[in-house]
């Protein structure tokens, strides 16, 4: 018997409620020019210290030692998906981050702009990394191309050179087992695109003739004369969190990206504030209405990512000054940690084991005082990979029936 | 590689002693009645107290985060044994735990009585938990039914409405894949048992059957007017402690469950008497004899699962005022553990970690002072499945050889 068929065979619903706080990025290794302290060491978090002096701390790790994920698998693995069995494309990614709602037979690439030479050969696959603003327009410009073979084609701009193109059809089955057009490196030409099968293989062949007629239009644009398209992928097959753990969740986060990935997983997506005060705002207003709430908070990992140490405290600081707003009506099961570490002087993900706190009437208490990378080393909890995080709250939540007699 | 191949090309034999002291369900939570100690905390342990200043602590996980194992799969693993790929049929665990012998050709089912209305409906699957006189006088009046088609039919009583049933036959093969007539739930019939192959199907006829005539001679003694039937299961195939490790084991347990799974793993059952001094006697009188002793203490299992927190604590100071006995001629490994966690705040087993002590002359030694929850988080042997206990036991022993040069 494995791990899933245990958790399929053993988990029950009842009338507890779980809040799963996720400060992005939140784990975070000592800084040299702050006195050696991490964000969470050095903010000032009273509330945090008293909750966790009733708490379980312990630390997630979000894949295995030595590897960084990114967000999807992050995420995946603390919702208890096998993030190694269980994987989300890129090209899909792409499109959740710009809030584009994919139907069950849409096809979602990374896409960029790039520039190539006279002779076709890519010369920077960024363009040159071109401003929205323009980027913008040549993205107008080519969704002109609306419709190949009776596929239609959806462009939508991201940051910079990036951009999603979304390919449908309402009679054919299109695949996705299809090779990059992107040849990853300078220096190649645009490759052809080539479908494994033949669904793949029918939506190749449009991808061939929109890069052609693209080409065609971005002609004067250099930097911007070509486009590339990698990780094509559709909507992934995967069971909800109703499905696999009989909870009725809810996400309440500002950001796409997040919202797309709950989205992908049955939850519920709530309207979400701003401010971190709205989001838990947002929980009392709809805690009788699920029963496991995914709030997620992004501050900390934007101020990872710029290497913005104070920055992450800051934001570690507004959560703490929130925090009571939370525990006005405190769930059964609470548990804060990150989906991974984005150390500040690293200005990126990481693959640091992340702290996670877990507070219940029947989680136990150990000596921490602090919720900080530091003490959660030596917390009741232990060390784990968060892939097994959801079936701990749901224990904690009486929700998982006893293995065996 | 795996474990499993590892441990059976590389375990040896040699005169070393084994101890193995199952407190069962030693593992708890800090409880606020009592200033938020454990009750190993709470104990006063003189004995094990100076034991621990010379051992090494750390925490052995049952089966995965979150996960709270039954007796069997617990069990299972503190043996060296994956609870995953080994389990043992839920009849046959009911079976042991009433001191049945089974034979390999044996199929026994957990079975009880219930209420059924006049439509054959069941109205309550647990016959109002009638009082064990009645039920053994019931017993005794269906096992008047002894055989069908050739198949011999045993009862014993259990608990309340619970009994055993046990199958037999020597002249035909009996199969044991055959679906529960208890729906698990009221308001539904006496569903009819299926077998899944021509073993199977042999015995699940004479399973309807009797399940018919007990329902004509039960028709009067209403709330008990019926039989139901579940975890239909046989002996499980099983490598010996003997095969598999290379280990004389012996259990010294007072309990038919525990004598009954050691008896499993042909474990020789030592006569166990009531007391923890008993027990460390027996270990005693029979120490030259065998490599691996396994010596199970209920009573720390027994009050937390009554919620009895002072209980516990009052077995272990009892487990503790015996040890000097145990210590008189001190093995060449002593491990000091549980199976699970029973909380006595939840009245239940749980998935918390379990403390555990190893002393041996190689096993080293930690900045432990007291075997405790918190200690053990920071102990030197750190945290680990229970499956891998008995490796390291052997490894402690001598008994492991190097993998590869």
């Amino acid at each position: 018997m494995t791990y899933e068929e245990i958790m399929k065979n053993h988990v029950s619903s009842n009338n507890s409620k779980i809040v799963l706080i996720i400060m992005d990025g939140i784990g975070d290794i000592p800084h040299p020019d702050f006195k050696n302290k991490t964000p969470l060491e050095y903010a000032a978090t009273p509330n945090l210290d008293l909750l966790t002096k009733s708490s379980m701390l312990g630390r997630i790790s979000p894949i295995l030692p030595g590897i960084t994920p990114g967000s999807g698998p992050a995420h995946l693995a603390i919702f208890g998906y096998d993030p190694l069995e269980q994987q989300i494309g890129r090209g899909v990614l792409e499109a959740l981050g710009l809030g584009i709602q994919l139907k069950s037979n849409d096809i979602a690439a990374r896409s960029n702009f790039a520039s190539i030479d006279k002779k076709g050969i890519i010369t920077d696959r960024r363009a040159g990394r071109i401003a929205d603003d323009k980027a913008d327009a040549l993205c107008e410009l080519i969704s002109s191309i609306s419709e190949i073979d009776g596929i239609k084609i959806k462009i939508k701009p991201g940051k910079e050179h990036r951009f999603v193109t979304v390919f449908s059809s309402e009679n054919k089955e299109l695949g996705s087992l299809i090779s990059d057009t992107d040849p990853q490196h300078d220096g190649f030409p645009i490759q052809k695109a080539i479908g494994k099968n033949e669904s793949s293989q029918y939506l190749a062949n449009a991808i061939n003739i929109f890069t052609e007629k693209s080409l065609e239009i971005l002609k004067n644009q250099y930097p911007a004369n070509a486009i590339l398209m990698r990780g094509l992928s559709s909507r992934p097959r995967i069971l909800s969190m109703r499905d696999k753990y009989k909870l009725e969740a809810a996400a309440i986060a500002a950001y796409p990206m997040y919202r797309g990935i709950a989205s992908l997983l049955g939850f519920s997506i709530l309207p979400a504030g701003e401010s971190i005060e709205e989001l838990f705002e947002i929980y009392h207003k709809n805690s009788n209405k699920y029963d496991y709430f995914y709030i997620h908070i992004k501050g900390t990992d934007k101020a990872g990512e710029d290497g913005d140490f104070l920055g992450k405290a800051r934001c570690i600081e507004r959560v703490d000054k929130a925090l009571p707003i939370l525990l006005k009506e405190l769930p059964d099961v609470l548990c804060i940690t990150g989906d991974h570490s984005s150390p500040a002087l690293m200005h990126s993900h990481s693959w640091h084991p992340v702290p996670v706190l877990i507070h219940s009437k029947y989680c136990g208490i150990d000596a921490s005082q602090r919720f900080t990378e530091l003490e959660s080393i030596t917390g009741g909890l232990g060390d784990f990979e968060s892939k097994y995080l959801t079936g701990l709250l749901l224990a904690n939540a009486g929700r998982l029936q006893k293995f065996g007699a």
